[in-house]
């Protein structure tokens, strides 16, 4: 679009003044986005009562065209709340829909609305107005969820768990410590979506069709009443960008491998073989013929759900590889990829935050057992060995060797006699039980960020001072 | 779900009777398909029924039962089809909905339709049944496209065209021969989608839960009834498969970048600087303010949409990525992108064959007119000379020269004279500039496949031949 | 390129007899492909040894030309099997430094080589008679790894193993019928591939640079030589259609994704929780202090590559979005991503063959007692009860009854005695053990394509036969 | 890896003592990453100097070892830099290599390095490096580019050059707007990467393989050491995290995304049919036959590398899909994708740096021509009329109306004798050609960021102050 006036639909439009045919129905269904595009409508309203404000502020028209308007918009906002309007296929687009009411409401003052606007940053307007009070809740989700994950891990400080590499048993950790670091990559989300945020908050509003406008506008008017953080610098960028979407759905789509790494533990942790969590029956489905199995549709769904996020990216990668300057109708492809990707990471975030906020509990004697019986305190006889001056190339050789043993003759560490460890070396002594019982190995790893307790209670604080902060 | 019995909501579920607390209500939304699963519920109901049948056919019913079943099931239809039958979120999903409906009609025995059944081979059911049925549909549509860029090309033969690489002129062409590249794609596509059919087109039906079931059900029955190619062979590749969706959005991920290079071509004929077509008021958009001003909004969606089709694609990839077997709920997510696409890639090639059969028409003389205003025909001129027994390089040389000197005097080929000619090498004579004639350049080309016109008037005839075999 | 003359390099190009200045040599980097497309060297040669035995056939050269343009490039073919031709950065792509060294070989009728010919069917042809070789090889590989998972199949009839659904144990299953699961898939991708290979089977070669050639050429005459099965029916499709390359990464993708989900169930079965199989040293890495402990690393590479070719896939596709007609620059970036496709999805299927083969060993005491330990046997005892004449829905009211009961207690099934039994229901009788015998359990589902051995045996047979057609 | 000794390859795993059987070649050959790690040499002796230095300033290791190893790592960085070090395929990974040839230099003291230290955090350190390196380079070529782009702008200011929505004319603009658009899209890459770099550059190094480790180790001194602005707060994520591999990507395809709009423009511009551009022998292949034709080689490789780069986007999702904590084998596979997108973007961001520096002259004849010769100055009368005191609605009626007697007649406005524009309102007047003349039309939009003259170079001035800045 790249005037002044409206776009407008099959039946009404400004421009099909000139065209002695009208619009195929199958081509006007083709091109409308009224069935999508009313989710913008209230920040349509918004944008569109800034902009009114702004052209009485610089003299374009009238306070009093100025007030019919925004009277007008206001009550058009009361009426979509009250179910009283709700634009058909006819509508073409949440916008013209708008301005039709509007001229119906206020007369043909409303046509003034348009003044020095076009489709193309109105549009690019409402959509950025949108997407930043999108980010803003998935925010506050993120924090709702971190406090869970902080509230659990705080009861789970002590609790052990088996800490892997390869799915492989690899050390016995806090429980705090695992839950930590699903805490640390929803604080990276959230400090990426700010960064999002800070490019989204710019208003493209006065960029015109493409080119600006004659008319005296005062663009960072209308940013400012409308609270971004500044205007784009150039017209054309401003009504072709769709960098900020993108970049959006990057995150998304991050949160969501976040999430899906998670699932996948939850989903591990439920398992027979694992039964390491219950799922509690407010967050599972199950058989009325083997009560035994609660399916972890929660997790499950989340993970499938990745998918769609990732694929919302590439649509609009794809969308916008090679398209030319400026607006292209492309480009009104963006927006169910976009309200999709929002929808599917709220649900999925609320979701997850249900399920460790009151889904599962985890087995406390199972994940004591869990610890106890493999041979992933091995490295700490190593250690052991090395405090008391054996070498360590030698103490390392030692351990392998007895390691070795205990499985041939299906022993575990602790169970060696006091004897059988003098045997293999003398610097052993009764301390080595201490040594090797899981609490003392989580205890042990007391490095900055590390598993030990200590550390761990340190990390809790931390992230409880971050969260204040934010 | 892995048990005979159906899984159900919220309020209701069978499997609820061991839970002492129901589901949470974010949590039961989250997990309810019926919001998309709904448009599976033709397909759900032709397969209960042919289940029923069997179930009879087999002795595990009885006959009375069977018929019972099979008119329950045809009353849900006819009430779908009325509108009287509208399952909302209490539901979960289609299947249960039919199934609560079906025993609210015809009483308990209702619930012995999902005798040796599961969710996850009657889903998987549903869903072959209902991609069988779209490709048919799609294919269909290309069909009618392809008729419409036949019937252009017989009208366009001696059309001639600029033909490109580079986005440079290279050679002219015959337009029917370019409207036929796309008519190959668009056989491709047709085909491709035949193969992907083959494997849509194998029933699940009889895999249960993922073990098969101790029912002395007949497979093969079913699928017969249900008009099914094949049935699976193993039963947890039945209820796990998603192979058949991936290819299928593989396949319409093809189709639309045909669409889109399709697309891009018109954007540029409807261009100022091209002006090869003109749209029609039927299918674009305008400015009541720039009459002259098209918009090919038609095409740009059809581009952009693209990236949806391709999105989709990457999304069932992640999904399917690193599932164990047999079932896991992941895979519900698999619907709403299969559903999307099979609607992007049906309304885009019905607005597609709208626009090609009569939303723009080709400006000849324009194409007239480009075809002679270059030096597209530099080749053609050492082939005369090399038919009048020149060297080839010696040909070719002459010709990077005379062109040269024609760029630098502001001529064309055709504005040589004679004398210039004969100048350059004493073999030319008059019938030099019949050689160079854009119409004559396109005639030679006569190679199996090119654009000479003997040569387009067989492929036009081999691809009338190919359709009527469809 | 669009004339008959072939594109060249920097320091040579036949174009840069006009051009002033060379280009630059950042660009000159930039554009060459030979660092990749060397991998074509071999499909080259051939594809010009069929043209050159054309241009005789059909009088365009003479016989004793062709015989020379023929030895010289066998002699070619020799010297880079010999690693005396190397060409590099300067001979900008693999098509030149062939006809290059062909010229220093055979003189000037090394020229007469690309007569008729352009580099844009060449390309073409080259990169279509890599594939379909490459394509044969994949076949061969997946054969390969059938039969490796078809005797351990063989071998393991009535192992039993725990069947899944949602990660939660759902039905005890034969192994054989488990493994038989993934033969499926790879039948699946054999066959798609066998889809595949009939559209990269055709011959683009004659097509010239877009509109076919002036020259009267057989290209059915090179096709047959070539063993292509058909020829390209339309030049400009001929030189632009690279469907065929994104038809085989879709194909590559799913291979991909189904070896992730093989991957996906190793690494479980290997962790200490699942303990099914023992990673033998030939295919595990290890810790020298933890001996107990083996990387699941060809499992964990081979999921982590599937991202890689889906991302190869979505390259291509984004490549294509939107490019006109015909031959553009752009496709020269299609090499790449089909070369890395190949030579991933070849080393990832002969590491997991490698894997199944030697690699890996059931653990089946482990996995006798898994499949005897849970209630994945309830529905059997409905099921038993059912036979005894119980009505279904009460039988299965009162399972749901005893397996509560029995996680109350801590008992399983087997554990109840004659008279708990009979308690429940007096239809129980000592018959019931038997029924609820894991090994009976899968010997009941024996619906076609079930888990039940009898079902098992004959899938093992029919799939034999299968390996054997093929 | 979860021990603090160094896995090994095939021939001389320290694990391997325990295996009885070696690796499998092939399987040897699958796990080895030499082949693409050696790109992190540089980086990993930077990190494991630090990391020395860190083990004597704690007291771990003595002095006089940390002063060997460093001196033994600087001798091996001399040696790679001389060509004198080349690991092969028996060395396994590049950090392996290095530890081989560390003990080869100095001993048995060699081995101490991996004291406290796990491949896991090591390759996270290294890769880390590498990247945040690779962004610097990037931002200082966006830079170059920006520079190139400000100089072009500056020079054409006032060069005229019709603006697109929807590739129909729309708007005249000014050269100089034009370029500017595409220095905001090169700013936000910038700033994005600078995002992206705040969470590159923190320290993993301490985290072990997973858990941290009993060592006394001092995270921040090493960071210090490296320059890094944090450290990872938990040792899990630590190892696991690829987060900034994804944001890193995902800024490489919105980078590249750009560069394709611009090659599509170059493409468009460098077209017969448009002529606004001439590309010069420096940066376009062409034809011994066809002179005139000259091939945009770069923007069509850059405009088909977008979808490579956007492919590793995806790779990286996918492959971080559903993956457990802590590492995983998977992530070796994260390499590649990031070396070839770094690459890729380099190389394309070079090649359209030098396009723009010395490839390309505008047109400018051609550009004046076609300002004038199209109706884009229709809104202009509209506006001249209102400034007239016409009422909008009327002013914009008579507008549709003259275009389309125009169109009907052949002329265009500005052939419209005064007579004739006073036939159709009495308001014009002689100034009306002054108002519609392009210049006068493109000068006129002087909103902010609007295409007039004072505007573009109020941009240009603040655009230069930016660069100054960074």
């Amino acid at each position: 679009m790249n005037t002044h006036l409206p776009k407008s639909a099959a039946t009404n439009q400004t421009w099909s003044q000139r065209f002695e045919t009208a619009l195929h129905p199958a081509i006007a269904r083709f091109n409308a986005s009224i069935g999508f595009d009313i989710e913008l409508i209230e920040y349509d309203l918004t944008g569109s009562i800034a902009h009114a404000q702004m052209l009485a502020h610089t003299g374009i028209i009238t306070q009093e065209e100025a007030q019919q308007l925004v009277s007008g918009l206001e009550q058009i906002r009361q009426e979509y709340r009250n179910g009283q309007f709700t634009p058909g296929i006819e509508a073409e687009d949440v916008h013209f829909a708008v301005e039709r009411r509007l001229t119906e409401i206020v007369g043909d003052a409303g046509k003034k609305l348009h003044t020095a606007r076009s489709r193309n940053d109105q549009v690019g307007t409402d959509i950025r107005l949108y997407l930043r009070h999108r980010i803003q809740e998935i925010q506050a989700q993120i924090e709702q969820m971190q406090t869970v994950l902080l509230d659990l891990a705080e009861q789970n400080i002590e609790t052990l768990i088996p800490g892997y590499t390869h799915l492989q048993r690899a050390q016995p950790l806090s429980l705090a410590h695992h839950l930590l670091a699903y805490f640390e990559m929803l604080q990276r989300d959230k400090e990426r979506l700010g960064d999002v945020y800070k490019r989204v908050n710019i208003s493209p509003l006065g960029s015109g069709a493409l080119a600006g406008t004659t008319f005296p506008i005062d663009r960072h008017y209308t940013a400012k009443l409308l609270e971004f953080d500044g205007v784009y610098a150039n017209s054309l960028d401003g009504v072709s960008d769709r960098d900020f979407a993108i970049e959006f759905l990057a995150a998304a789509s991050i949160i969501m491998v976040h999430l899906s790494r998670l699932s996948e533990e939850v989903i591990l942790w439920a398992s027979e073989e694992f039964s390491f969590v219950k799922l509690k029956d407010s967050c599972a489905t199950g058989s009325s013929i083997m009560p035994q199995k609660k399916n972890p549709d929660v997790p499950e769904l989340v993970r499938g759900k990745t998918g769609r996020v990732c694929g919302h990216l590439q649509a609009l990668l794809v969308l916008m590889k090679g398209l030319p300057l400026a607006y292209n109708k492309d480009l009104q492809e963006d927006k169910e990829a976009l309200f999709d990707a929002v929808r599917t990471v709220r649900a999925s975030l609320e979701a997850m935050t249900i399920l460790f906020a009151e889904g599962l509990e985890f087995r406390t004697p199972r994940l004591a057992q869990a610890v106890a019986e493999d041979f992933s305190n091995a490295t700490d006889v190593a250690d052991y060995l090395a405090t008391k001056g054996v070498p360590f190339r030698e103490a390392y050789n030692l351990v392998g060797k007895v390691v070795k043993t205990c499985i041939a003759t299906g022993k575990l560490l602790k169970d060696l006699t006091l004897a059988e460890w003098q045997e293999l070396h003398p610097a052993f002594d009764t301390d080595i039980y201490q040594a090797i019982a899981p609490h003392q190995v989580v205890a042990a790893r007391n490095s900055y960020g590390g598993t030990g307790f200590e550390q761990v209670r340190k990390a809790l604080a931390t992230a409880r001072e971050k969260m204040q902060q934010s």
